[in-house]
């Protein structure tokens, strides 16, 4: 059995989910926190790659000893999350952990993932979203937000997200299958929420994007459709900044996982 | 016409609101911004000082010109907010200003204040909560928190706080009128509102201290008034820590202050 554990992180102050040769990443913290917690050197396979600064609300990462399929600890695994987490900086923490089957894959196993982008909308800055939310100054009215949630919908269902990729991605098939693409507004920020089965590079962030385009009256949500048949990443809005990207929930199948204890609430 | 402000701030990085000796202070920065964008010094006087790592959803202050009773410029006052932001760091913002007459004194004419306390109570800390609320780790039940509510309510009213202020305060009339003391939870976060005529030093975190006692079962709520009555700053609970507390609203008398504008939501 392997240990499958759920966390939460400001990215800010780190290079990205993955070990990088320059800058500190969230996995060189959970290879250190596992190695202190269990006695020796551990595999994390963490369910995605986040880029530098991109927050997470429940990210999955599996732990089993280097080089196996097997994690061995007499700790207790609802013991695991507060253990972990006390070997880990103030900006991850491991609040949920159980065991999945020794063939479970943290990244091959995902069946849907979910991402949060949060924009704080009035003239200055609250002191509270600096690095968690993109700061758009521009105040925008009901109408405009009514054609950002129009913009939204056009991205739902099977289709090809070419203009919607960081250009250079190697990425062969750029078909992805959305299935949540919703905008709401809760006082000074918009929040949208993305689900689909995969994810092309910085594909929320340039979704994003063209939706402030479209807020700020430069696209009109009937001009979608084209942008993303033309496969033209240039006809797409700019690539949203990192800082208001969360990688909110994640899906496996219940075969392979409980989902019960999945369900429990991620943070925040 | 002297100019009332409205600012937020994360009080993380400061020494407090007021200039100190040692430490970085929220007022010192004021100074700073004022000077910089009206161009001569001013004099900045605050709603109410702060303690360090304190923060504020709405704190007021007025500005002018150094020993005078009046600002004098050129910036229509609906643009004053972002540019003096422009001039501030990030955990500092300002998001109203207005007009108000030169005899408005922005501490002596508080009517009421309010303040808004946030607990953290999940076995394991949000990174998104760090220094922005009290982690409480052991898991409260409802009948806890029902509990904390009841002990809430019995702050209400007309009462001599003395058991709730920190021992060497100066202060010589230890009576305060509490008209809001209300607790509720959302999600994993316990939100505590005081509103007083008045708050003695350190009144709220020793309040906060003593609910806590209650839902760990230390303390029944039953014995609130007593603990009040004895006037005895050692019957009470722990002093809450700073990062938890926030300045939430401030209230003036409409006769002296445009209440239309005033009313702008605050931050967040």
């Amino acid at each position: 059995m392997k240990l499958l554990i759920r966390i939460a992180y400001l990215g800010t102050a780190y290079c990205g989910y993955q070990v990088q040769p320059n800058g500190v990443s969230i996995q060189q913290m959970l290879n250190r926190a596992t190695e202190q917690l269990f006695g020796y050197p551990c595999d994390i396979v963490g369910c995605s790659r986040t880029d530098s600064g991109v927050h997470a609300n429940s990210f999955c990462a599996t732990v089993a000893q280097r080089g196996t399929d097997a994690l061995v600890t007499e700790i207790p695994v609802e013991r695991v999350p507060q253990a972990l987490s006390a070997h880990l900086p103030p900006d991850i923490c491991v609040y949920d952990a159980q065991w999945v089957p020794a063939n479970f894959h943290a990244r091959y196993d995902v069946i849907e993932k979910e991402y949060l982008y949060r924009i704080y909308n009035r003239r200055v800055m609250s002191p509270f979203e600096v690095n968690r939310a993109w700061y758009l100054p521009k105040e925008l009215n009901e109408a405009d937000v009514e054609r950002m949630r129009s913009a939204a919908k056009q991205f739902l269902g099977t289709q090809d997200f070419t203009s919607y990729m960081a250009q250079g991605s190697k990425i062969v098939d750029p078909v992805r299958t959305v299935t949540r693409s919703e905008l709401t507004k809760e006082g000074d920020l918009i929040l949208y929420r993305i689900a689909a089965d995969g994810f092309l590079y910085h594909m929320v962030r340039i979704i994003v994007g063209t939706l402030v385009e479209v807020a700020l009256g430069r696209l009109d949500p009937s001009e979608i459709p084209e942008i993303t048949k033309s496969r033209n990443r240039e006809r797409a809005g700019l690539t949203a900044p990192a800082c208001g990207l969360y990688l909110n929930r994640v899906f496996y199948s219940s075969q392979k996982i409980n989902r019960q204890s999945f369900d429990k609430p991620s943070i925040p």
